[in-house]
C-alpha cells in the first residue's frame, strides 16, 4: 500500500538548507549536532521528496576559496536530483560586522557593504534560476529608544529595496523580492515587526510590483497575531510572494519547530488559506518550510524533522480540502452567511441619504443564529479526522 | 508657588467621555460605580485642564427622546467651558446586534445599520466641529477559522472607507478618518491588528490622503509591539491623526490604565516621539486619552486617574526635552551616530557595480563601539529626572 | 451507527452551570442572549450526556425570595435526571463589594462578609452531596505596587484555607477543597497566579491534605505555561483534585473556548495526562468543562458548545489511548529512553564519592540520538487519526 | 561634589562574571566581542564599586590544564580587591552532553555526570566561602509531549536536591541551595517553570530548610508574571536566598536587559519589595545582577551595561526610600486602608456560625473608595523625582 502522505515533487515543497544544517548552537550553548555538507543535504532532501531547496548565501557558498567548487557541486546536486534552487537569500545577521543592523546600521560603511552583498547574491540567485530573493532583517532594530531614528531607518530601508529592484531590472534578473517580518529576537525591536508592516512600506517604494511578501508562521505567532488571516491580508494585496512555514507556541522565543508542531489548528487554516480556502485563488508558489530540528536531536532527528514538515502539510491538506468538499460544511457555511460578506453593503449608484435614515429592525437582527461554533466544529472533526 | 505639572488648554489634552463615565461593568461582575452624566464631566474635565473631548454617539447621545436636550447642554457646556470637541468615533460594538461585527458582519443588513449609524454620527461630529473621526473595529472579527473570509472582509472595510470619505466629501464636512488597530478582544482576533495592517489597507483605498490613524498604547502593547516605534512608522508615512495613550502590561487583557502606568520607559518614548524626538517634524494634534480608571474605584479615583494621564505626560514631557537639550546626551547621539542614519546608503548617481565590487574593511567595521548603552543609560537619568 | 463519540455519564463528563448561562457581557458590550433557567440547562445537559453539573452560589441560588423553591426545583431535577452535582464554588467576584477582592480585600469587613458567604455556601454543598469545592479568587490580586501587602494576602488566604477546612470538618461535611490559580483578569495581577504558587501556599496549611487544586487550561496557558506539565505537578503532589478544560490562544484575554477549540496539542497532552500517560494514576474525577459560548452565538451556539467540549473530549481520548497501546510508539518510547528517567540517579547506598570522582564518556554521550522527533510525529498522526 | 549614585560595598552588588563575559553568540550570530579575562573582569568590577562576583564552574575554571592556575589567579584576585565570591553555579546547560538535559535527562549515566559535576562544584564553591550556590536548570525540560515523564522529572530533581543537601551536610559546607526558575528557552518548556512550582517543589524535599529560591526578574516576566509579587510569596516562605536581576519586555526571548531597563515600574516595585516595603523584613542578601550587555556593544558598552545595572539601583532604592518616608504617602496607604489587611479576619476564639449569620452592610462596603489610584500616583511621582 502506497503512504498517502508521502511528498512528489509536484508538491513544490522546498527547504532551507539552513534548517537541516543548523547545529544547534543557541545563546546558552555551541553545536550539539556536525556540520553538513549542504550539498549533502541537497541530494537527502530530493530523496525525501522536496521539490526545492534555498540558501542564504553563507549557508552554501561563503566568500572564500571554496566557493567555485561547492558552486559547481552545488549545481551538479540540481541537475541530478532535479531539485529546483527557487528562493535565494542573503545572511545580514551573522557577521558581526551587522551587530547593529545591515541595511539600516547607522554606520553608512556597514549598510553599504551589505547592500553590495545582497547585490552579489542577487546575480548568484539570478544565475542559479531562483524566482524569488527574500530580505529578512534580523538585525534591523534596536534595544534602546533613542539609538534608532525609526522614520531614518524607514528610508534607508525603503532606498535599499528601490535599489535591488532598480538593479534586478538593470541586468535584467526576473526575480521578485520578498521581506520576512519579524518582530523581535535577535533584536529588541526588529524593523517591519509584522505582515502589516512589511505591506505598508511596500505601497510607499517606487517599484512596489517587484516586491511582496515571505511571512513565517513562528515570526506572526510571536506577536500572538493569527497567522492565516496575515496572509489572507497579504494575498488580498497581491503580496504573498513566498511562505515560510514551522511552528510556534505564542510570545516567546523564536521556536522553529516543525510544521505543525506548535500551533495545530492555525496549521490547518493555514493549509486551507494556501489552498485558496474554497474561495480565493490559491497560492501558487513553494510550500517552503524554515524551522530548527531541536538541538538535542541527533541527525537521525534532522531528517525526521523534515520529514514531519512535509506529512503534516499534506495530511493538513487532505482534511483541508475534505472539509470544503463536504456538503455538511457548504449548509454549515450558508448558515453563517460566510458568503454573504462577499456582496458589496451598498448597492451601486444606492443614495447614502436613503441608507442612513432607513428604518432597521434591530430586534430581529439581533436574535439571529450565527451558528459559528456548529461549523467550526466541523473544521475541528474534519481536522481530527473524527467523520 | 506653581505646580510645574498643571495642564494647561495648550497642552491639547482630550478625554473620551467614556473613560471617566466607564462603569466598571466586566466579564465577572456588573457596574460598581453610578453613572456619570457626560456633560457634568466635560465641565469637570474642563476643570482638570482639558482641551478637549470626545465621544462614541452612545455615550453621550443615545438615539432616544434625551438626544436633542442633551445636545443641547453639551453645547452649552462647550462653550462656557471652552473645551473643544475634536474627535467623535460610533458604537459599532456594544449593541448585540454588532455581536458578530458591523461593517463586516457577514449580514449584509447588520452591515447597513452600521453604516447607517456611522454616517449619521459624521454628520453630528462636523455639527459639532470634530475635525477627526475615529474608527475602531472592535467586534470585527473572528473566532473560528472558517466564519469570516477575510478577503471579503478587507474588501467591505475599504468599501466603507470609501463610502464614509465620499459621504464626507459630499456633504461638504472637513473631517479626517483615523483607524484604531487592535489585536484581539473582544473578538479572538480583530481585523486590521496592528498600525501596520492598517496602514497597508489605507494604501488601497479611493481617498487615502482622507484615512490615518488612531492608535493606542495598548493595543500595540497586547501584541509585544514597540508603540514608539509603530507610531514613527505612521508619522513616516504621514498617517498620524490622532493617538490614544494610556497603559498595559504586555500580551494580557486590555487594561488601559492611566497614561504612564505599565510601561512606563515606553511611555517616555512615546512622547518623544510625538515630540519629534530632536528629528522628525513633532505630532500637532490633541494629546487624547483612552483609558479607564480601576473598577475598584470609586468617584475620586476617577478623577485621580484622569488628573496622573496629565501629569504624567507633563513629567516626561519635561523630562523629553530635557533629554534632548542635554549636550552630553548630543555627544552620545553622535558618538552613536544616530544622525548618520539620515545620509542615503548610496550617492546620487553612484554606479552600483562600483559599490557591489568595492572592497571593505570587516576588521574595522566589526571592531566599532556602538555606544548606545552609554546614550540608553542618559536617557534613563532624564526619566528619572536623576540629572 | 451508533457515534463512538456520544457521550455517556461514565465519562463522567460535568459542567458548570455558568457556562451555558453566559449571557454575552463583556467590557465592551451588555448580554446579547437571554438568561437560561439553570435547572432547566440542567435537564438539558443531562440530555447531552453530561454526568454532573456544577454552580457559583449566585448562578443558581442567589440570596433572595427565589431561594427555596429554585433549590427543591434542582434537587428534582438532579434526581430525575440522574445527574450529580459533584462541585460547588462561590461567587467572591461579581458583587461591587468584591471589587477590591473577596478573602483578601484590605477592608476587614468585607473579608469578613465573603467568609460568611463560604461557609454558607459549604453547607450547601455538603447538603447537595458535592465532594468538590472551588475557590478562584478572580478579584483577589492589584493593579498597584503599593496598594496590596502581598505577605499579609497570603496570610489572610491561608487564615480563610484554615478556616474553612476547620469549619468543613467541625460541620462533619465530606468535603475536600481546590484552588483555582489565575495569573490576570480581571486584576492586574491575581494572587496565587499559577498552579505552582498556589501548591506553594498548601504546603503551609493547617489541613494541607483538604485543599488541593482546580487548574484551568486557559489560565495556565494565559501565562504562557505548558498545562499538561502544570497538572502533571500537581498529581505528583497529589493535588490534583478538579480540572477546569476550555482552549486558550496564549497570552491574551481569557478566551473560554470550549475544549480542543485553542491549543489542541496541548489538549492531546492533556488528555493524554488525564488518563495517566501510560505511567502515573489515572485522574479520577469529573471532567469539567469551563468555557464560554462566544458572545456572537445563539442558543443554538451554546448547546452546540457544550457538544463541542465533550465531542472533542472523546476523540482526543480514543486517539491518546490509541498512541499509547501502539507498539511503534512503545519501541518509540524505548528509543528516548523515557522510562529510564524512573530509575534513580544514585543507587540506595552508593557512595557518592565514587560518583563524583568517576570518568564518564562525554563524546558517546553526547553522540547519542534522542529520537524525540520520531516520537513526536507518532503522536501527531495519532491525533491526526493518520495512522 | 559626589556622586549619589557611586556603589559601595555596603550596597552589596554582585556579578556573575559570565555577565560582562558574555561574547555575543546568539541563534542567528557567533561571537562578536573578544574572551574576557574572567580574573581582570574581578577586579574592573571591584573598582567599579561592586562587591562580590560569581561563577558557573565553566566560566572560570573550565576543568583543563588551565584550573590551577586561574584558581589562584583568582584567589588572589579576590583577596587584593576585598570582592567576595558570594554564590557559584554549575554549567549542565552548555557542553552538548547536556543537549536532553542534566539532573533530569532521560539517560541515567548524563545524569550521574550532572550530579557528580556539581558536586565536585560544591566543593569549589565551599573552598572559595561562597554561601549560596544556585542551581539553573536551562536544559531540564521538553519540546514534546511524550519525551519527558513529569513525575519522574520531578522525582529526579527531588532526588538530585536530597543529594546535594546530604554532601553538603556530610561534608560540613555550610551553603544554602537556590533554585532559579524559568518558563522556558532554551528548551520548549522548562521544569519549575515559576516561583511558584519550584517553592512547591521544596516542600517535598528532605532538607528543605537547605533549600530556597534565585529568582530572575526577566524568567517570571517571560511568563507575564509580577516579579515584586513573586519575591513576595517567596520571601512569606522564607525562601528568597539570592536574587538575579535584569530586564525584560514581557513574554519574548530572555532578553537579559541591563537591571531597570524593561520593565522600571516593576523594577521600582522589586526594590521597594527587597527593601521591605516599609512592612515585612527586607532581604538582607547581595544584590545580584545576572544581564547580558546587548551583542552590539563593544567592550566600552560592557562596562556602561554593569554600571547602569547598580545605578539604576541606587536611583530606585533612593526614590522607594523616598516614597515609604513620606507623610503624603502614608496617609494615603491608610486611605487605601493597606495595613488593615494585617488584622486577622476572624479574631482568635470567634464562633464562625455567628461570622456566617451575621448581616453585612452591602451598599455601605461597595461605596466606599479604595483610594489606590492616589496612592499609585504619589509612587509614580516618586519614582520619576517629581516631587
Amino acid at each position: 500500500m502506497t503512504d498517502p502522505y508521502q511528498p512528489v515533487p509536484e508538491d513544490k515543497f522546498s527547504f532551507g538548507l539552513w534548517t537541516v544544517g543548523w547545529e544547534g548552537v543557541d545563546v546558552f550553548g555551541p553545536a550539539s549536532r556536525p556540520p553538513l555538507d549542504p550539498v549533502e543535504s541537497t541530494y537527502k532532501l530530493a530523496e525525501l521528496g522536496a521539490a526545492a531547496v534555498t540558501f542564504h548565501d553563507d549557508d552554501l557558498l561563503p566568500d572564500d576559496s571554496t566557493r567555485d567548487v561547492t558552486l559547481k557541486r552545488f549545481e551538479q546536486a540540481l541537475s541530478e536530483s532535479g531539485l529546483r534552487c527557487e528562493m535565494v537569500t542573503t545572511n545580514l545577521f551573522s557577521h558581526p560586522v551587522f551587530k547593529e543592523g545591515g541595511l539600516t546600521a547607522n554606520d553608512r560603511t556597514v549598510r553599504r557593504y551589505a547592500l553590495a552583498k545582497v547585490l552579489r547574491n542577487i546575480d548568484l540567485a539570478a544565475s542559479l534560476g531562483a524566482e524569488t530573493f527574500v530580505m529578512w532583517g534580523g538585525r534591523e532594530g534596536a534595544e534602546h529608544g533613542a539609538s534608532k531614528h525609526i522614520p531614518a531607518a524607514l528610508d534607508r530601508m525603503a532606498e535599499a529595496l528601490n535599489i535591488v529592484c532598480a538593479y534586478a531590472k538593470e541586468q535584467g534578473h526576473h526575480l521578485r523580492f520578498a521581506l520576512e517580518p519579524k518582530p523581535n529576537e535577535p533584536r529588541g525591536d526588529i524593523l517591519l515587526p509584522t505582515i502589516g508592516h512589511a505591506l505598508a512600506l511596500i505601497s510607499e517604494l517606487e517599484h512596489p510590483e517587484m516586491v511582496g511578501l515571505n511571512p513565517e508562521v513562528g515570526h506572526e505567532e510571536m506577536a500572538g497575531l493569527n497567522f492565516a488571516h496575515g496572509i489572507a491580508q497579504a494575498m488580498w494585496h497581491g503580496k504573498l510572494f513566498h511562505v515560510d512555514l514551522n511552528g510556534q507556541h505564542g510570545p516567546r522565543f523564536d521556536q522553529d519547530l516543525r510544521f505543525g508542531a506548535g500551533n495545530l489548528r492555525g496549521a490547518f487554516w493555514t493549509v486551507d488559506t494556501l489552498l485558496g480556502g474554497g474561495q480565493a485563488a490559491p497560492y501558487q508558489g513553494y510550500v517552503h518550510f524554515d524551522f530548527k530540528p531541536p538541538r538535542a536531536e541527533g541527525l537521525d532527528g534532522v531528517w525526521e524533522s523534515a520529514r514531519g514538515c512535509m506529512r503534516n502539510y499534506l495530511i493538513l491538506r487532505e482534511r483541508a480540502l475534505a472539509f470544503r468538499a463536504d456538503p455538511e460544511v457548504r449548509a454549515a457555511l450558508e448558515a453563517a452567511r460566510v458568503e454573504e460578506l462577499s456582496t458589496p453593503t451598498v448597492a451601486p449608484g444606492e443614495p447614502l441619504s436613503a441608507l442612513r435614515d432607513a428604518d432597521y429592525d434591530l430586534a430581529a437582527l439581533t436574535a439571529r443564529s450565527v451558528a459559528m461554533e456548529a461549523l467550526d466544529q466541523l473544521a475541528m472533526d474534519h481536522l481530527l479526522g473524527a467523520r
